[in-house]
């Protein structure tokens, strides 16, 4: 299914329950926090090694479902603002990569991570 | 461009930088959580009916940015981590579709929202 | 009891169970935003006046003891960091005074709420 | 200056400035969370054992920075919703030396820390 799926079908979820009245910008944001702080939980004590290999563990079924919570929240709220979501990272990743070119960031990788690679 | 190209262009800007090194799942979800609360603050000091529609103010610019820059590192958390995000999602909405069945959740949506509507 | 018997605690209950290898600030700082995460769950469905009378209502306890859980691991990553939690906080309003002195930041309450009033 | 100076320096700040109206349960958290995000921010690039000692580094003073501006929103969110900010850490420090007595605790810290150590 596609992401257009998926917020039809949270639309969909919303209305049918009689929900749409919670789901003003402010409390879709509270809930996408409470949901990311659910998925730290799940890593929070494990090693980056050991967080690298997470989804070959038990903890697997606990991650999937937050990142999936997350993603649920974040998808809902761009949809209740009007924000076309996958769009508004693709433009956020362009000026990323006119404020970080290679040549530069390549060459201190090491220095900019201790200040602010602020993208990936 | 679709969810995919942002998937791939996520790749291509770490492989490029050599920041692949510092995107442990465990820094990505530090970061993931770091935006939602840039998202947050440009949501907290409104009104719920201020939020509803701050897409038709000054704060519309940063709000989609902060949008876009949390879906760039939960889309590149999941492709990190091999969880195909989308269907992730779209899983957990099938559960709770199932665990908040629309004949009881309708009726008690009043009362449901004191406790726990845990989804949308 | 007091803020320093709090610290002691806290020192003694990682200690006597030998958890102190996973209380790095890293994972300390993600405990603490999934405990936040949790606070912000129980407040997320509630209109502003509901939160004003939350402490009145059957989610008292839930609030209160996130409340607590956020203050413990904030707490600890001040000790483990050496940070003196309540002069930084003490500082920081100073700061904050000096930037928002009475006479500009209360003429322009309203337009500061809608910028950004950054500090309470 | 004391936790109870702290407090009541809010109190005057928030009423000063006549920024009350913001300060509702629901706002003070979502300020709490973003706050929090500015602080995982500091850290999210470090691994555990650049964290140890970042205090020793020249992002010292945003650390601490941030560290106080947690401090300052959780104190303001406690003080508004009538919570005895210590003493709510102190009684869920109690339950949880209840629910994870040394003698367990210890040999299975390993264990533990895989599962879920929900408390230092």
């Amino acid at each position: 299914m596609s992401y257009e799926d998926l917020a039809a079908r949270l639309r969909a979820f919303a209305e049918g329950r009689d929900w749409q009245q919670f789901h003003t910008p402010k409390n879709l944001a509270m809930a996408l926090a409470g949901e990311v702080g659910e998925l730290l939980a799940e890593l929070q004590w494990l090693t980056p090694e050991e967080s690298v290999v997470v989804m070959d563990t038990s903890a697997a079924e606990g991650v999937r479902a937050e990142i999936g919570d997350v993603m649920i929240y974040l998808t809902r709220l761009a949809d209740v603002l009007g924000v076309d979501l996958i769009q508004a990272a693709h433009d956020k990743l362009t000026d990323s990569a006119i404020r970080y070119p290679i040549e530069e960031a390549r060459g201190s990788a090491a220095k900019a991570s201790r200040t602010d690679p602020r993208q990936p």
